[in-house]
């Protein structure tokens, strides 16, 4: 790990208590960004080039829970996890942050995320995983700082400590303690989310990598600040204002331009398969049908829809096999 | 027709001489840009925002005929065209700019680009009209005059009364007089084009349209201009040097560039197809396999490759359907 990264969990923690309590556990929600984290000014810290704005999914999630063990041993979703997966290594790399808490960890997540909608299961993974070491060692941190915590696992966990609409400030600091979560408006019962799940394909460049690709190879990427920064403040008044075409347009342009900046990196980076452009394509159509409906895109080939509950029967209907989701219960 | 138009014409021709023929006549051969022309800073003159470099098709392209009558008549491929058609109505529109040549005329236009091969023929159509007109009315004119001409019809014109590699300078006067294309090396024997045409449909937005909405609405797009100098650079010292990777990789970035352009427009600008999905994805493919394969794409859904004599067979062994074009005969 690096110093750097020790040093900002040590400037955290510095006045935090401690109770180590037998286990801790906790709860994140998964989410979605309507306007997205592209592009790193601090790989070590996970700091952004940008702000982004999110919205937690409820109930779907992950659950996890902690405590201090003998040897190391990581299960998922029931089942035991050899150390050597990716998933255990990036646990347990990111739990050698805290050596004052222990040397050995045993942690068990539960995904709530039905594997079939094809979610990021990271952003929330990571948010679930700080708050169980918080409720373990017994900090008692602030959502601020838990935001922070969970920044140094994966970007986007940095907003998964929130329920409801979350902004992620990129802020501007080196030392990352500007770099953080905080929660908008919760409550837009009528908001819903669909997930069609095109590939279950690998993809054959991380988010992590295509970024770095991304701000190293495109010229294109230079105008991306800019863009995000447009569209969040649209987003975030659109929400305030419960207009949901003009958050829908913002998101969808905002996605797009995302896919954009890294189909203009070299080598190419193309996200989208086939089918994801037949259903671009089907949603503009629907649109131009006068469907309110829109779509954002993460760091692969799978869509989202966002539409409101007057329009989900529709939605279905023209758009077989989604999965809705209702980030509001 | 604008007035900027015809004074544009006047001062183009105002040295030039005038012996009426019965009848002029001209070839112009089609073009795909390597590094593409797209966003205009002037409307009614066609003047680009950036430069652009393409390679002639050798003898696929246009050769039209045309002489003086007492009404208009437009033939093409050897069959009369309703006037109302937008064929003619462009074509006659064109000609009206040159009122000291006539008033009325009859043009017979053939196009040798085989239909199949999808390729835009406006290029090839306006060059080798501007060039017949100046064979009718015994103007004399300069490539670098008829370069010029041939742009008010259609931006791309201007490359296409050159052959082999052309370069067409932006410009930066207002009155665009300095906007023209130039030759640039016109012999890479072994230098090969593959046209896979994926769709026949009609594109939904013409790429003056398109243009347009990128320039008004994409943000990533005030990147673009550096872009394209980029590669433009690049490209021209690899046609040189007779460095095909090299060309290929800025020609290959250059078109999803562009592409990114437009999809970062709103409403979104999505020229590629699900099939153009496909091929893109079989060109990185392909390429990481060790075929030196690369891909252009211009205002549409049709994908073009560049390769060389030396890998033809291989190429057209893997993407079936292919129509080999040598530019250099």
């Amino acid at each position: 790990m690096d110093d750097i990264q020790s040093l900002f969990v040590k400037n955290i923690l510095r006045d935090a208590g401690s109770t180590l309590k037998d286990s801790g556990s906790a709860f994140a929600a998964s989410n979605i960004a309507l306007s997205k984290y592209w592009g790193k000014r601090d790989a070590a810290l996970n700091l952004p080039v940008n702000s982004s704005l999110s919205v937690s999914l409820g109930d779907l999630g992950t659950r996890t829970e902690i405590r201090l063990a003998d040897a190391d041993s990581v299960q998922l979703n029931g089942t035991p996890v050899e150390l050597t997966d990716g998933f255990a290594v990036r646990t347990l790399e990111f739990l050698k942050l805290f050596p004052m808490v222990g040397t050995h960890f045993d942690v068990r997540t539960e995904n709530t995320i039905p594997t079939a909608a094809g979610l990021a299961s990271s952003a929330s993974g990571f948010a679930a995983l700080v708050m169980a070491l918080d409720d373990l060692a017994g900090w008692g941190l602030d959502k601020k700082k838990l935001s922070m915590l969970a920044r140094l696992g994966s970007g986007s966990a940095s907003r998964s400590v929130y329920n409801g609409f979350v902004q992620w400030n990129a802020g501007t600091s080196a030392d990352g303690l500007d770099s953080y979560a905080e929660p908008l408006s919760s409550d837009w019962k009528d908001f819903r989310i669909g997930i069609l799940e095109l590939s279950k394909a690998r993809k054959p460049v991380g988010s992590r990598d295509g970024m770095n690709r991304t701000v190293e190879t495109s010229e294109l990427y230079k105008s991306w600040p800019a863009q995000a920064n447009r569209d969040i403040e649209i987003i975030r008044a659109a929400i305030e204002a419960r207009d949901f075409p003009t958050l829908g347009k913002a998101a969808e342009h905002n996605a797009l331009a995302m896919h954009a900046t890294m189909m203009s990196a070299w080598p190419p980076l193309i996200y989208l398969q086939p089918e994801s452009m037949v259903m671009i394509h089907k949603v503009q159509f629907a649109r131009a049908d006068g469907l309110e409906v829109y779509l954002t895109i993460d760091a692969g080939p799978n869509i989202k829809l966002l539409f409101l509950e007057e329009n989900e029967r529709a939605v279905v209907d023209v758009f077989q096999g989604l999965e809705v989701v209702k980030p509001f219960g």
